[in-house]
């Protein structure tokens, strides 16, 4: 094992993994700081994942969300990117474990003064991976093209097909779990059938596509009050989605799901399930966990102290969807799986690094509600923003705004800006292209 | 075997294979003709060859110069578009055998009056077919996001190796083989190393990449005067593009390649090689030599009549790169394999089809040479337009807008020039992402 070019300048080495909301903000909010910043992901980009769900339905191309996370640090000169794995952590030499991404690259150990873990969380299959790959997530790039790819190509295959039955199997489209995502997507896909594809097809009429929006709760959107979740249902009724409440996904396979509810088991045959349900910590969360003694819950998450260090290790901190943070009782807190939370607790690690230079204490991490957003469609969304409840074009101009502001890269945001105007007036989708052709392969 | 949902009309059927260049055009010149056209291809795209290398090197995303085929013909009633492989050809029986894009798909047989194919051709490895997965072409899209990975990867590979010499190896980029696509697949790695990169990465230089460009023949862009091809030259050193004339490619693998000149034979260690030398036609050519008995060349292309038809098989017409033509003294001549060529006997072959209609002769086909264009970098390219030969900033100028012109799709056209006006500002490639993982897989 070798240390990879280390900084020569012996000043604290702080070391970010995760290139995400939280991991960004903490190497940006060290920007200037007397420290040595490395960043490691995976992924030689940082994904703006709110959006991730436009790339599976064609209205928006990977590159228009994601932006290469050199680039965006290439004028600190204090931070260094590297892209690997990282597989584990030795907190007692304070060391991180690095796999990179390279063909034949031996393993590395990054040593650091400052340890900050923003492994992020993935779906979970209810404990059944075996239905990953006929039922895609749509929470990574590549996932997002596959489920691009299977959604174009069961209308090329209904187009096709002789058989009703089977081609009404083509025409059904399953989502699983009714947060942000799920919604967001069936409502998607809805509006691909109803407006985007109808005259692009001859032997079918892609209208009579049926989303099906499968959730264990009694509503959709749980995380909204109840009256959004009301008006977010109707929305997606008119825009042909059905959903499916207090319902629970016991099997999946390249037919079909089998649904339980109180009304006993059964069958949908559908050809596209997409996945976006359940949450599971990165496993980064349980190699924290381990040597550190700190607690871990059902997901995965690892609980951290109020300001975000490890029992027993201050010099390490976690944040984001792979954490619970202990309150002043020492009761651990499970904020809400989004953007703005990580973005926040990157930004009170990289303050915690900071005083710590001047020694100074941090006062414990709080988390400020901006409030929450989702959009259903064209011109639908829901918002609650700090009690102000609002649905409709307002809430939807809102998402809009909101999420331009936040998209990293000024290309970035003009690209997206005219693929929503171009889409708004044609009701287009102009990145409908099959590319990975998971099925067949 | 079934019939696919045979159009009900009754007037004559005109099936057309491959929605490229030439099919394109061939479909969109029978717009309100009096027959009915089916366009069967694999993709759902018709894709802008010309413009795929800037995917490889992430200047534009591949939504970007694609444009779905069903979306183009989606006003045109009388169009209807079939996703699927054509496998092979009943000539007697006048049908196209068809295997569709989608799991489980039972093979179709699709009956015609009059048969377009427009198969197009693929990069030939000299025999080698075992080189194309190290050393992947930039024809279709995805090899293009796979050799877009490639490129990157090799830069962080670069970064957290610390072998010189292995390192080196990651630094040097091999593209075989001269021709526009080469020529500027080469300038656009040697901008991206020169003018992209630098600021990104802190333990290397991106500026000492070594871009080599292999090519047989004594200059880069035989299919240009000799002056433009010294002057395309002269370009590629400014940008680190070093051209190894005269020499053959003999030897690839995931570590180098073993190249052959008058000076004997040696070895160059690099970790990234792109192919763009060698043409192949289509088989869809000798699917139709055969049971016709036209002549087959060397690389694979069919010769048909002076009116593109098969001898003995009026009915069935053939064009683009995947044929040569017979000239009235019935020797074979080919043309060169650019979208003009393509384009002019797509449109070409349906007033062959209206002719027929109303029984009138049609002239043999006459290829117009309008020019030929190729860019080298920013800045620069050569044109050779009827005699007129630039180079330079109106060469460039003259490439930006012809492609622009011919780019399918209003928003493509938007995106692209936006896209390419940012880069021309900023020297950045808005695209970086390494989303295909081809060489850890």
């Amino acid at each position: 094992m070798s240390h990879a070019n280390p900084h020569p300048s012996g000043r604290p080495r702080v070391v970010v993994i995760g290139g995400g909301f939280g991991g960004l903000q903490a190497v940006k909010a060290l920007r200037g700081a007397a420290v040595d910043v490395t960043l490691i992901d995976r992924r030689n980009f940082h994904l703006f994942q709110p959006l991730v769900y436009q790339v599976a339905t064609g209205a928006l191309s990977p590159g228009e969300i994601a932006a290469p996370l050199r680039w965006i640090f290439r004028r600190e000169h204090n931070v260094r990117v590297l892209l690997g794995e990282a597989t584990g952590f030795d907190l007692d030499a304070r060391e991180v474990q690095l796999q990179p991404e390279y063909d034949g690259a031996a393993p590395m150990r990054i040593p650091y003064d400052t340890l900050i873990v923003a492994g992020g969380s993935a779906y979970s299959y209810f404990g059944h991976d075996e239905w990953r790959t006929v039922a895609p997530e749509v929470k990574s790039l590549e996932s997002a093209l596959d489920v691009r790819g299977r959604i174009l190509q069961a209308f090329e295959a209904a187009e096709l097909e002789q058989d009703p039955e089977r081609r009404a199997a083509w025409l059904t489209f399953v989502v699983v779990g009714a947060g942000p995502t799920g919604v967001e997507l069936a409502g998607q896909i809805g509006e691909l059938a109803r407006d985007t594809l109808p005259s692009d097809f001859r032997a079918i009429d892609p209208r009579q596509g049926r989303v099906l929006l499968v959730e264990q709760a009694d509503r959709v959107l749980t995380s909204f009050p109840e009256r959004l979740s009301h008006s977010a249902d109707r929305a997606l009724e008119r825009i042909g989605v059905s959903s499916l409440l207090g319902h629970l996904v016991v099997g999946v396979d390249e037919e079909g799901v089998t649904i339980e509810g109180a009304d006993g088991s059964r069958r949908v045959p559908a050809r596209t399930v997409i996945w976006a349900a359940g949450v599971e910590a990165s496993s980064l969360a349980a190699a924290l966990a381990g040597p550190s003694g700190a607690e871990l819950d059902r997901t995965g998450r690892v609980t951290v102290r109020p300001d975000l260090t490890l029992p027993a290790h201050p010099e390490v901190l976690a944040l984001g969807d792979m954490v619970r943070v202990a309150d002043a009782q020492g009761e651990a807190v499970t904020l809400p799986g989004v953007a703005p939370v990580a973005m926040q607790q990157g930004r009170y690690a990289a303050r915690v690094v900071r005083d710590r230079l001047r020694g100074r204490p941090t006062p414990p991490f709080r988390y400020h509600d901006k409030g929450n957003l989702a959009t259903i469609g064209r011109a639908k969304a829901v918002a609650d923003i700090r009690g102000l409840r609002i649905s409709g074009l307002p809430a939807w101009i809102t998402w809009l705004v909101v999420h331009l502001f936040y998209l990293v890269g000024f290309q970035n945001r003009l690209l997206v800006m005219i693929r929503w105007a171009i889409s708004f007036v044609t009701r287009g989708r102009g990145a409908r292209l099959i590319t990975q052709r998971g099925r067949r392969s």
